[in-house]
Formats: structure tokens, sequence, C-alpha cells
């Protein structure tokens, strides 16, 4: 920001498409998680070895205007989670707490159809239905997880301070204690 | 977030409309700023006091999870700015400084046009263009404010962290840098 004039009229520095969260602008991160970067997510251990590898099941676009840890900034971002399922469960992401474990986050869902699962520190877990404009608030100390419950992409939104970073060994160790799985056709919860 | 039971599926906590920001959802605040909460904004005071002090500017509904001041927490908002001029200064907001300096915020154009008002701890003041899709990031220690330059409803959305506050003091007592004024039919900065 050291090198614009004052007095100056500048264009936007990043555009977003409402319609599927698409973000145009400079200095975007896009990582990809592909079935390689998943293993021990899924319960079905079995059908997970039986899928290719370098399947992407989700990709993340985001805004860091600021480095990863810096107090006060924000970060935005943008995930699309590929329709598809490993055994009875739908693809999803890692899931995680916070590392600095009080920050929040929100979540909203832009096309397709989810879950957001959620996991207080007393390993209590719930999740709130995800479609085109649900809104969600992700207090701090509970994890998040979100799953594509649908025969399509599910995109949302999101928006988290630049200091909360990711804690996802402790779900990675202890995991969730629910599982949604598709039962009788549609998605429940079931503890594990 | 206590009485929810594990392994529940709940609805979303909000709803959001793309088209216009509206915000469905319990323990929303919605404040509105009329002319008479204005005062000493606008250059054109003779301008200024011809207006109906009931005349409502702009209106904002917010999400606050969290009290005002909680550390780590998230807020949520749409502002709706109408159309119109006092003298040859479009209609506006306040303008604030974060009371916690750094403290970072989003904006993002919804409807209509319009201009962010940025302005550095150097008294530097520059613009971003907002239109539907424009997304702006507003570093810690800027001072922002938004103008409706368009004929229309200025509608963006903001997320913001619950630890924030707003410094108005700064903006009453010495103003912007700069004020946006209609010159031959244009929106342009001029120094104040």
């Amino acid at each position: 920001m050291n090198n614009i004039d004052h007095l100056s009229i500048l264009e936007s520095q990043f555009n977003i498409d409402f319609s599927d969260g698409e973000i145009k602008g400079k200095n975007l991160i896009n990582p990809i998680k592909k079935i390689k970067d998943l293993h021990g997510i899924f319960e079905d251990e079995k059908a997970f070895s039986k899928l290719d590898s370098d399947k992407i099941i989700y990709e993340v676009q985001a805004i860091l205007p600021v480095k990863e840890g810096h107090e006060g900034g924000l970060f935005y971002g943008k995930t699309i989670i590929h329709p598809g399922k490993v055994g009875d469960e739908y693809y999803m992401t890692k899931g995680h707490f916070h590392q600095k474990e009080n920050r929040a986050e929100f979540y909203w869902g832009i096309q397709g159809e989810g879950m957001l699962l959620l996991m207080d520190k007393n390993r209590r877990t719930w999740a709130e239905k995800m479609f085109p404009g649900s809104l969600h608030y992700i207090d701090g100390y509970i994890a998040h997880r979100t799953i594509n419950t649908g025969k399509s992409d599910l995109i949302f939104g999101a928006c988290w301070p630049s200091d909360a970073g990711h804690n996802y060994r402790e779900i990675m160790v202890n995991g969730f204690s629910a599982r949604l799985k598709e039962i009788d056709g549609k998605p429940q919860l079931v503890s594990s």
C-alpha cells in the first residue's frame, strides 16, 4: 500500500463472482487436496485404497493479504468439494481446530448441498446444513469440517482471522466423535 | 451452543440473499443513520441544514454472535447507503479507524456504485471503486468510509473482528484529508 499516491482512485483489489464464489486478483493461493493427501480421514480404508491417488477431492482459493500468523488481519477464501463417496462417507475436508483456539470463522454456502460438521472441546459433534445462502458462524474452540452430500460440487466461502492457523493434528489423531454417513439414501450422523 | 445435542443435524444459523445482501436469522442488529446523526460530516453545512433531519442516509444489518470487544470472534454485516447528495458531496458513512487499530476488515460490493475512501495514519487518502462483486481488504490502521456515487442504493457486505471496535472520534475531529465531490458530473477526490 506504500506506493499509492494521495488522491488516487483505484480499481478494486479483488473481484468475486457471487454465482460460483470465484475470486480474481493478485497473490491468490490455490491449495488442492487429492486422495493421497487424505490418508486416515475416511473410515473405509479398503474403499479408499481403490481410488486414484491423484483424484482431486477439494480445492481452495484464498486471499492472504498479510502473512499467516499476523495479528489483526483477515483471510478470505472459497472451497470447492467435488461430489463422491468413500464407502458410505461423502467427500469431505480434513477438518481442524484453529491453532489459536479462540479464533472464529464465517462460512457461507454458494453452490450445492452439504453439511458443516462441528465438534466442541468435549467432543460433542453436530452438523449444520449448507446450501446456497446458508451462513454459519463457527465459534472459537470448535473443530470444523465440510462435507459434500450432493451430486454436484459443494462451493462455500469463508472469512477467518490471519492468526487463526490450522490445528489438523488433533483431528488426524482422534478424529471427530461422529461420522456423517449415507444411510437409507440420506446423510445421518453416527457416533464413531 | 450449549443446548445442542450430540449428533444433531441443524438448519443454518443465518441465511443471506446474494442479490441484495439481506441477512436472516436471530439476534441481528439494525442501526440506522439519519441526517440528524451526521452533523459535521459534510462540507456544505447550508445544504445540510436544509435536509429533513429524519431522512435515512444509511442503514446497517449485522450479526454479532459474540459481544463487541470479545477477542477472536467475527462480525458480519450489510450496509445500504441511499443515493443522494449534500451540496457536491455524495451520501456517505461517518467513517472510522478501528479502536483496536491493527484490526482489518473485508468489504464487498453487492449492488450499486460507490467508492471506498481509505486514509492511512499519515493522512494520505485514496479510494477504491465499489461495484457488485468488488472485494476490498482494509488493512489495520486504515480509516475507511463508503460513499454512494450512483443513482440507486449502494449495498455492500462486510466481515470484521469482534474486538475491532470503532474510533469515530478521530474522523469527527480531523476528518479525512480529502473529500469525494461530484465535479463535471463525475466523482473526484479533492484535498480538504
